[in-house]
């Protein structure tokens, strides 16, 4: 359902996105599709051997859930801006939530924009994966 | 260096290809390149859980390597037939060498071929991963 410049406004929030759980396939997958094959992501003695606890996501993989969060709520090609920063590692088994605040809303250049925070965050622990900004241009209303 | 029809008799061993040692990784780029997202060649729990050693080689692959053993010999595009019967698991860590013999030749339907038979075996304990046979056409001296 097409979301409206018109019927948005400060404080409003996106509806939440649930992620997961993530499984180790999913990072295999992940890999092969963005070409990035370092082994923290898909080879548990690898991973161990440099510290971690074991294969971690992919950033740009849990990155791509918060886009997918504007995505689904403002539409395909809708996102102009879209600005993270990393928090935490999330592991296979991990459920992540999608979660944004529309703060500003500003029509600029001919296009109709809203700007917001987002957050990603693990379901169980609520810890924190990453947090950022967004700004999606929305249709007007008869336009 | 071109291989010709006429300088190939019953008997010859064709040079052979070491593969390895296989990583875990290079089975997640198989597996992304594949398509085949079967979790046992890259997730050691999910191999463990089936009662695998551990997670193993795509049978594919190792077959790739048997074709790559007969285009190292007699270029690109010269396969007519590769059969095999797998007879092994492959594991990270495992190096291959792969070896074929002729057995015979014959001019069919205007092309010179070469017929002949190839293993896959581990390099340490001499394991038989696949053997097979397969038909490669050669080009002919003066043609």
């Amino acid at each position: 359902m097409t979301v409206y410049f018109e019927d948005v406004n400060p404080g409003d929030e996106l509806p939440e996105l649930v992620k997961g759980p993530l499984t180790a396939i999913q990072l295999v997958r992940y890999s092969g599709a963005a070409g990035d094959f370092n082994p923290i992501h898909t080879v548990p003695e690898v991973a161990q051997s440099v510290g971690l606890p074991g294969i971690i996501a992919h950033g740009m993989l849990i990155m791509a859930f918060a886009g997918q969060l504007l995505t689904d709520w403002a539409g395909a090609g809708s996102v102009r801006k879209l600005k993270v920063r990393f928090s935490g590692m999330t592991l296979p088994g991990e459920t992540l939530v999608c979660r944004g605040t529309v703060t500003e809303k500003a029509v600029e250049e001919a296009e109709a924009l809203i700007g917001g925070r987002l957050t990603v965050k693990g379901k169980d622990d609520d810890s924190l994966k990453l947090k950022g900004t967004f700004i999606v241009a929305l249709p007007r209303k008869g336009s």
